[in-house]
């Protein structure tokens, strides 16, 4: 079956749409597809496929509905499990080189030869890697709530403290979003969101996902990259997201990245922590939107 | 007449709009009012009238039709000359706090007890400053290319530079764009907008305000703010706006404007100058109307 003949068949929701899975280099990866198909009467604005990159220790199901499913409204969108994540089998690697490796080899096994990326955090990362190395296949670049290679993390710190706020309905409450009201009570409308699929729910592998992936993510930031050779590579442009207040990787990466990139927007969300996408949704969706081309 | 009768007399354009004028406190104010009028059925988001605080030097034919245009699209619009500049009356003072006290003079007069400021440069500082002082006043706040108290200029050397490139067409060439081609060509776009308005066009009074302005925005940046107490007296949203590469009031100002305000979103644009507004006019208005409220 084609990409185009699959695209027909997608529904228009993550918390709707079937999980696939597609295969290559013994990896079965899963994913969902959402938005109208690609096809000739699409612009390269709306047609090219948006793939998303997950978070440190999240899968498809971690993704707020309420920002794919808008982002999906005139575009294609892949959310997917990266190699040992969620239901895609093969081993998490321990560097973000070797997850920008599957990722890349995802992308083609969809037949996909030109896509955009938004990556999140430890997705964020990736998706730097993959920009500076196959320029041909990234037409536009979005970097939320991440960090540049050598940049400023917290993350062992920041999740101990989330994991000792024991009244806390999720790690993510304390993890994603700032102290304030409005944010907490954002935080939790987000949670309820996330959790409206009830059939054919990702699933969560511990441990054998986490471990190698704060290796990687602590790794890149302990890795200087003198004068951001690796930013300096990237020719695509680049839309720099962070919350005002992320105490994981802290909006200054998000400054310090749009500094050394050669063509970056920056929009900096007020009161709002490393979920600041998630937060301020609706305003994250418009820029995306403006960003990409309408 | 009233303020009402007076908008729906108003053209939607500023190179047609009739210059009004209105006076009060020994000071006859020259403005152009755009957009739709104020009436009972309009909302918050789009009735509340934007005021523009023009930059160092500016009249009301110095802001871009293509940004005062696109925002008076669906939201009331006024443009003005604050005492001394173009064709108002009154000493252009020498201090930001006089600018600010005449200009809500000149709001007060024409009858408004709510608007959004827009700042843009030494307007933007005015606006800091109105903010602070007047919170009742003031909706929203959009600072462009702008310094906190206490913060970084380089007015006078990038002046000299501008006015030393004498096969520029307009020292705003090399003052509001980088040397990028793509940046000089939209510069010249920009120029030639500013220049479509023939007849009724607004005067400049050259040193007469030039010094006065100069030395106002001198002292603002060299007068030091302890923990930014003006800035954090400002409570209302604000949106903070710079070009990458701005010569005249560096981004950090931007940066450091965003992280002291307490409800702040900052976007920051590529390969732009002090003009950043002007030369990326679409993505801006686009910005500015998803911070303001459709």
């Amino acid at each position: 079956m084609t990409e185009l003949a699959i695209a027909s068949q997608d529904a228009a929701a993550l918390e709707t749409a079937p999980t696939r899975y597609i295969e290559g280099r013994g990896i079965h990866f899963a994913y969902r597809r959402l938005g109208p198909p690609t096809g000739p009467s699409t612009g390269p604005s709306t047609g090219t496929p948006l793939v998303l990159l997950q978070h440190f220790s999240g899968n498809i199901d971690a993704w707020d509905p309420a920002v794919v499913n808008a982002l999906a409204a005139d575009r294609p969108v892949i959310a997917f499990d990266n190699a040992g994540v969620g239901r895609s089998t093969g081993q998490t690697p321990d560097t973000v080189e070797a997850m920008a490796r599957d990722a890349v080899d995802f992308i083609y096994l969809l037949g996909l030869s030109e896509v955009d990326l938004l990556g999140f955090s430890l997705g964020g990362c990736v998706a730097q890697q993959i920009a500076a190395e196959h320029g041909g296949l990234v037409r536009k670049l979005i970097l939320v709530g991440t960090a540049p290679k050598g940049g400023e993390e917290h993350l062992l710190a920041v999740l101990q403290e989330a994991f000792s706020e024991t009244d806390a309905p999720d790690p993510r409450l304390p993890l994603f979003f700032t102290k304030s009201s409005a944010s907490r009570s954002s935080g939790l409308a987000f949670l309820k969101r996330t959790r409206v699929r009830k059939d054919d729910r990702d699933t969560d592998n511990g441990s054998a996902v986490t471990d190698p992936q704060a290796k990687a993510l602590i790794t890149w930031c302990a890795t200087p990259d003198p004068g951001h050779a690796l930013l300096r590579a990237i020719r695509q442009p680049t839309l720099v997201v962070s919350g005002s207040d992320d105490t994981m990787l802290p909006a200054n990466n998000a400054y310090e990245m749009f500094k050394a990139l050669g063509n970056a927007q920056l929009v900096l969300y007020p009161d709002s922590g490393h979920g600041a996408l998630f937060q301020h949704h609706e305003t994250f969706v418009s820029h995306v939107r403006i960003f990409l081309g309408a």
